[in-house]
């Protein structure tokens, strides 16, 4: 980040299966990425700590930040909300720090209409039969269980064109694909559309 | 190259003064980089080597290759012959390598017809006023010269809008400054259009 004191919101999609969690561990290892924290309706669990693994809110609170505006997206899953605040998002990007917003490829796409000049990374699986392999490896589900899955998974690799970059999460190479991760977001600072105002001066 | 075993030609373009030289030293640093070696038909000198500073051409050696269209492009200065000859970038890009291209700009714009998948890379100053006292620095030349150096410079500068990727040589940084080329050449590798092969299989 050499040329921005600013940070980057890095929005990360890829099936399920494809190892984002230890990808994003070894990006999170680098002082200039953090992780959005999210806002919740859910009971915080035993390693749960407010304000780190999530911000825990009441249902009316929740409600209160959605009619505010105060969330890039929310969803509701099994009767809970989360949502992503703008609050952190936007005290992380001031402080430098590019912030990772995992999320799948339906809340990635209405981020870019919202955040247009976020970053977005697509972690794709080297192979079908290797994601298959992962998805299976998981547990001892039935075979119409994995298809499904498989199935769904397809879907979301067939939208990674939508992205700005690509990466492959290769068998033993998540350090690799984070360090791609890590150029994407380099890199994109130096386009010309964000690289603009360092050269203005030449155009007055 | 976690990603093409195939390397990928890499246009830089800067102002006189800018800091060009120093900055790519340290990007050939490293093993994946090489410079492009140019044929001449200029004569030897003593730190020549065949092969290595320029390829040595008799006259009717280079105009045969311009006639056979072995140059990715050719310029001539001081009665002198200086182009770029397919056969060692294409060989270098087989073995893996970036070859690196340092041209001025309207010779990069003509490359830009010729090798779509180059990726074009602009070196800028950080400011007028730093460019104006390296120019000013260099010699003891007139004013006159020094204000048509940088009318030149800033001339060039307007271009660099053209490019897929503008880096800043700030005082003192020209390593980071070459940090931030290799990531521009690693992310290019990640935009869809070029990982399109990569994840066809999903989408067949």
């Amino acid at each position: 980040m050499s040329n921005n004191t600013k940070g980057r919101l890095v929005v990360v999609s890829g099936p399920s299966g494809v190892g984002k969690g230890t990808v994003l561990e070894y990006v999170l290892k680098r002082d200039d990425f953090v992780y959005s924290v999210s806002a919740t309706t859910r009971k915080p669990r035993d390693i749960d700590e407010d304000g780190v693994t999530y911000f825990f809110k009441q249902r009316e609170e929740f409600e209160a930040m959605i009619a505010g505006g105060e969330l890039i997206e929310y969803a509701e899953y099994n009767g809970n909300y989360y949502g992503t605040p703008k609050f952190f998002v936007e005290k992380m990007l001031s402080e430098g720090k590019n912030v990772i917003l995992e999320i799948e490829v339906k809340g990635a796409m209405q981020i870019k209409k919202l955040v247009p000049d976020a970053v977005f990374v697509f972690i794709a699986p080297e192979s079908r039969k290797v994601l298959e392999d992962r998805l299976r490896g998981r547990g001892t589900e039935e075979e119409s269980v994995i298809a499904n899955r498989l199935a769904i998974a397809e879907r979301e690799i067939k939208c990674c064109l939508m992205y700005d970059y690509i990466v492959i999460n290769r068998q033993g190479g998540a350090e690799n694909c984070a360090e791609d991760i890590v150029s994407a977001v380099r890199a994109e600072n130096f386009r010309p559309v964000n690289m603009y105002g360092s050269v203005e001066e030449f155009f007055n």
